[in-house]
């Protein structure tokens, strides 16, 4: 492992308040495996999500010691190993990987993480896609599983316009299911029917609720994927069939779930969370490979991601404000090996 | 069946709005089977629980045309039967008995119902303990049933003080399941811990938060069972261990559920309804049965109701006064086949 440099260039946070002005890029001892299940990634890209976000501000379910480095995926290429069969089968390839729920993240030039947590790339996926293709299309991939294994006959999905529920839409399609898309205004309606959604209801307008209780009953949607929380989900079990579920997995009005008692007790509906970490664990070696590929076959269609801008570490900041201004416009990758001038700017 | 009379007093709603000024006792032929699962009883007795003051509200689960006798559950003997073989076999037997989601109620001097909404008593149980038996006490035991089929090492309770509260608290003593009971006031601690509970909390407390931390996570607890929904059942999930499980059965407060979306998905909490009736019908006839007889070895300890007062139909509305005043303090009893001497009051 002497082919590594000692000393590596990370965006590090120090504080969860007023993460933007906390975030600098400082220099960092190169890490090196220690167990033998861990891997050191050269990173090529890092990907930033809303659960970044979340994280930056110590609104995520993980909150980790500073500093550290936030970023939950990336990829790269696997540059030093373990003593174990699984990671030394990683070294030199090219991989997807997820930052581990106590170490430091991606938006560095090295990560230390676990085989677990990387998922090689197929030959026809170039390494920029394989940055982003953990956390949402793994994600869309996974609830559209979890749909057709649980023999829902149709799906309602909130927030249907970011990139996530997008491709929750391109996948039902590719897979029959039936999708009710609730967006919030009605340039989301013309643009979600453009790309091809069927059912796009606005929840802005003042039938909503008559709207979504006929289309749902008609096509028997018995389970809501959210992710936007608050007084939405209530809403949307109010004219949803008895034995409604809904399955939040994000947050991006920032308020509590609120939920009708009646609608519980009488209507035997429910709410429940996804997390995409705790989906993984439940399936096993064999189930995360069978992801893995699943994943990557659909990454040129129904699980393309649209790029808006690439950053170097120390631009990262201008980045993260591009993409809090607007979060569907495009994806905003973090590039590592990309170095600004010195002088310029 | 001539040995009925033809005419029958029953206490009538006629409005959703001020229920309690459009109660009025009117005279209505009395009903007579038609299909062939059903059974007129002669009520004894008709109990007053907090379902009935949802239902003359408007705010239960179920809504049924005006004008309509309410009351939940009661008690009697059959004394008309349809021709099927069980019908037939209850003609003549004392039984508690419960509405039909769409017919009259118990809150008169004789009801249709079915053969399914009716439990045989044993000769060891009262008529007016029998007119206590399914609301309340099977409830209780459909609830610590739960919990003992799913395992759970143990259970916290909110609104632990009301007589449902009580009931699981003595019933998960017998069957040796901690139970963490959750109270609102100092008072009703003392209460408890008189009455034999040995973990009694008060949510009004400071370190509420804490208490209920410390306790659930060291006795394992992972499944709420909750009656005042609101803000309590969030509040209680933040304390809880990852995978809790909240079965909201009632909503004393009367607002919406909140819970954070974090919970949902970092921590794997979700929230679900309990009905009885629903609970019923998933039990199938051998499981009622086993309900049946299980319940009423229990009515005279574990499951034992304390009744604070007994009106007759006239002077029902006094009784709901009362009952509305405190809950906690006793059930009321309406008794038919009392009645007002006339030029009294």
């Amino acid at each position: 492992m002497s082919h590594l440099p000692t000393i590596m260039r990370v965006l590090e946070l120090h504080s969860y308040e007023r993460p933007l002005e906390a975030l600098t890029v400082v220099e960092r001892p190169v890490p090196h495996p220690i167990r033998s299940d861990q891997v050191v990634v050269r990173l090529t890209a890092a990907a930033v999500n809303p659960s970044d976000l979340m994280f930056v501000h110590g609104r995520y379910g993980v909150r980790k010691a500073l500093p550290v480095v936030p970023g939950w995926e990336g990829s790269g290429v696997v540059v030093a190993a373990g003593h174990s069969l699984w990671a030394q089968a990683l070294m030199g390839r090219r991989v997807a990987c997820a930052a581990t729920n106590n170490g430091d993240g991606t938006w560095a030039e090295y990560m230390l993480t676990t085989v677990t947590n990387c998922m090689p790339l197929l030959p026809s996926i170039t390494t920029l896609q394989g940055a982003m293709m953990l956390v949402n299309p793994l994600t869309a991939w996974a609830l559209v599983d979890l749909a057709r294994q649980s023999g829902h006959r149709a799906v309602v999905q909130t927030a249907a316009a970011s990139a996530l529920g997008q491709m929750i839409a391109r996948l039902s399609k590719r897979y029959d299911l039936p999708l009710i898309n609730i967006v919030r205004r009605a340039a989301q309606v013309d643009q979600m029917q453009a790309s091809g959604a069927t059912y796009v209801l606005d929840s802005s307008v003042p039938d909503f609720a008559d709207r979504l209780h006929d289309l749902a009953h008609r096509l028997g949607a018995t389970l809501v994927f959210d992710a936007v929380a608050g007084e939405l989900p209530g809403r949307i079990l109010k004219s949803m069939p008895k034995g409604t579920c809904v399955v939040v997995y994000g947050a991006l009005s920032g308020s509590p779930c609120q939920v009708d008692a009646g609608s519980l007790i009488f209507r035997q509906q429910s709410i429940k969370g996804f997390w995409l970490t705790d989906w993984l664990r439940q399936q096993g070696l064999p189930g995360q490979v069978q992801a893995a590929y699943g994943v990557q076959r659909l990454l040129g269609c129904e699980l393309k991601t649209g790029v808006r801008a690439c950053f170097p570490l120390e631009e990262a900041i201008d980045g993260l404000r591009l993409y809090m201004q607007a979060m569907s416009a495009g994806k905003i990758l973090i590039i590592p090996g990309l170095r600004r001038y010195r002088g310029q700017k």
